[in-house]
């Protein structure tokens, strides 16, 4: 395993011709709803990521409707103009830069909820709309949505990326979640793909190829998402543990058993400090497993109790419970506030994160040699994971101005990333490619497979004009 | 809704030329191993479907090794010799059939179990392995595979298909259980797609590309998939009802309720008769469901009564227990059997088989008027279904020499995938589109849907030699 260090060190830009003549048509047709105010611009063409020298797109169309996103496409297919989907510009891997210039369509004011059907377990959206949102509107029907990547994702962008988060463990992925969508081609084409029926062989299987393209295949304008009952009973746990060790085999003890916990995510002490001082929490400042399980009020019962038994076989400190709705959705929302937090620490940093994810009999090899190495290296950093899933992201945090800093951060990266992949892993369990892991793809997939991904791309999108740059 | 009558009224035949100069290279690389004896030919030439007018592949070779299908897949590019992959001939679509000439592909001697990952719930076996003969290899270590399509099928082939089958309703079909896959291109090289980590971001999902893709973009050498731990309790019940509506009305409520039921089996009174024959049984032969529990043995009583309750609800009039694993085994093989029993019912009659999936809410009206059109035709028919996922099949009993028999089954399913499309469904939940339902997949698909299709079809294997005819 020899990857190379990740291309993304000096992200690699450019910038194609946005003909004048291209930007007149654009605002002729969108009016109002295309921007090229500086602010605006800028402001798409940044997200989460570290990098910071990108010129923003040339112009941003703000879309309302599925007609919009195949008008503006076909603009930029008439003229090669690359186009970027935006949704709430969450992405932590550079997806949204316009490393080739172009311009950005932002998809949040489509943002409509367009059909319930709580009978099937299904709901069809907008991209714009998120996750949020979209549990808001169906819980009065006694539903939800599971995959939470933390941030308040768009459902578009949360596909485009083939999100997970905290839930993953038990409901799968945004590959397992998505029946079917709605997608405007390079040819500013409108197909469907899938249909709402649970399970199909009708042809190839275009919702799973568009999940997770990263709008280099076309872009999202609806999606249809399976949805789950409330469970009756939710029952939240925090456990913490005398080292990040048992934490990983009490984990991978609960997984091997095929407990069907719904959320076991790892906080180290230093995330659980972070957390205490944002969240103005008291949780022991040790590594932390924050669980929780869902089902009848027996079954969760009868899980909490197995948990309860595997963590004190592997020397667990403390079981504390939360029981109201309350309790949890501080838990819960102080988790999801990790990020945040680490990077509050650390006064103008940035965080470089990692998003391997390996098989579960190979979390405490990967993870623990990984803590090694970074306590060596000096640099703060915090440790998070959904890591029933075996995917856990370090944060480290530089000052974005110290290419040393940045440096040792990446170098990192790699060595975790070359001892993933070396235990049959993959270098990112749900952030996705972007800008960032171009590198880390070509040696997790192999040359054949990058071949016909490129295959693929060339022959849906000559032109490169959807979100070129990115993947590889 | 407007679809066209299905081709393969009469399938098209066109074939291609295979060289004199292709064949003899393919028997100085194979020796024994490459066939061109008319019983061996004829074997791999057709399936379980009611195709019979089309001839055999000009040769059959039988590989033993990854290497050995790439060597015969690139001596047939050199040539454009079309090339079919055969695993157990289990097919019911005309998948195997040598519509445009070309060879057969046997890969039932790829048959090694390569590697069992208990910890981490994963196989890894070659495509030649049957569900049964995987299933004896891991249970073992207390685990199994779930899905089953009845038959004992390849793993090769069950994913080329997007199989499913009895246990899908809970453990999902063969796009979510296949991790990783080493697939043989069009031009002969060796690819890998997927890792064995649970989830990955990691670029286009050419995993579920090739799931279902019929043999039609590359050649399947070898599969890794998801095992699940055998489940502590196992219980199943048989249960009649008054009418096929009262089963189905259960089924519906059964799932909205969010039950995680492994299996729900619709049979119809004539398909009981025909089991009781078969399989020396005594059913009431009534509209029965087929049901089976898995979990913990507090979980598994909890979902009985459950669906206990709501059965009751709806009429149920018997409600038994199979307690012990032989009663278990005795009537999962009656219903494996169901298809043979059928057909045994009615001497030298073939089945059309429907394979239709509909949104569980659209169930009832789907198959409900479907039985009331199959009942005026006067045809003889059995009704199968896993309607937990909204799945049913209708089996046709014709006379395969009877044209106008023919034309009634083909004119019932014909309404029956136009119903189901107008519902929101597919045309096909897992038997794959073949050569039968090439016409329903335009209308299902859309044609923006199937010129995507097409031209990654084109552009993966330019000379349209790997199973050509089929799917479009």
């Amino acid at each position: 395993m020899n990857a190379p260090l990740p291309t993304h060190l000096l992200p690699q830009v450019d910038l194609r011709p946005v003909p004048d003549a291209f930007l007149e048509a654009l605002k002729a047709r969108f009016g109002a709803n295309c921007s090229t105010a500086l602010v605006v611009r800028e402001q798409h063409g940044r997200d989460e990521s570290p990098f910071t020298t990108v010129p923003p797109p040339a112009a941003v169309v703000f879309a309302e409707s599925t007609q919009d996103v195949a008008d503006a496409i076909a603009l930029c297919a008439s003229h090669r103009v690359p186009v970027i989907p935006y949704g709430v510009g969450s992405s932590l891997e550079g997806h949204l830069l316009a490393v080739q210039g172009g311009i950005s369509i932002d998809v949040s004011r489509m943002n409509r909820v367009l059909s319930i059907n709580a009978e099937d377990l299904t709901v069809t959206v907008q991209p714009g709309v998120t996750r949020k949102q979209l549990n808001e509107a169906v819980k009065d029907q006694g539903l939800f949505f599971p995959i939470d990547p933390g941030a308040d994702a768009s459902i578009g962008g949360m596909a485009a990326t083939r999100a997970s988060g905290t839930n993953a463990v038990r409901y799968g992925t945004m590959r397992e979640n998505v029946l079917a969508l709605e997608v405007v081609t390079a040819q500013g084409r409108v197909i469907r793909t899938g249909t709402r029926a649970k399970k199909s062989s009708a042809g190839y299987d275009l919702t799973r190829l568009m999940v997770g393209s990263e709008g280099t295949l076309g872009v999202i304008t609806e999606v249809t998402l399976k949805l789950y009952p409330l469970p009756e009973a939710i029952s939240a746990a925090v456990c913490s543990f005398p080292s990040i060790e048992a934490a990983v085999r009490t984990t991978i003890a609960i997984i091997q058993m095929g407990i069907p916990i719904a959320r076991c995510e790892l906080l180290d002490a230093a995330s659980v400090r972070a957390v205490n001082v944002h969240s103005k929490l008291s949780l022991r400042e040790e590594p932390m497993l924050l669980m929780e399980f869902h089902g009848s009020p027996s079954s969760v019962q009868e899980q909490a109790e197995w948990v309860q038994d595997i963590a004190q076989d592997h020397g667990a400190e403390a079981f504390e419970w939360a029981t109201t709705p309350e309790e949890r959705t501080r838990l819960w929302t102080a988790r999801h506030n990790a990020y945040f937090a680490a990077i509050q620490s650390k006064p103008g940093c940035k965080a470089v994160t990692t998003d391997t994810c390996v098989p579960i009999s190979r979390l405490a090899d990967c993870l623990l040699d990984s803590v090694t190495e970074a306590d060596a290296a000096g640099l703060p950093y915090f440790l998070v994971g959904h890591v029933g899933d075996g995917n856990f992201h370090f944060g480290y945090l530089i000052d974005p101005d110290n290419p040393q800093e940045r440096e040792t951060a990446e170098q990192l990266n790699h060595q975790l990333v070359t001892r993933a992949l070396a235990l049959g892993g993959t270098c990112t369990g749900e952030h996705g490619v972007g800008l960032h892991k171009m590198g880390f793809l070509l040696v997790e997939a192999g040359a054949g497979a990058i071949d016909m991904m490129r295959t693929i791309k060339q022959a849906l999108d000559p032109d490169n004009i959807l979100n070129p740059g990115k993947i590889f």
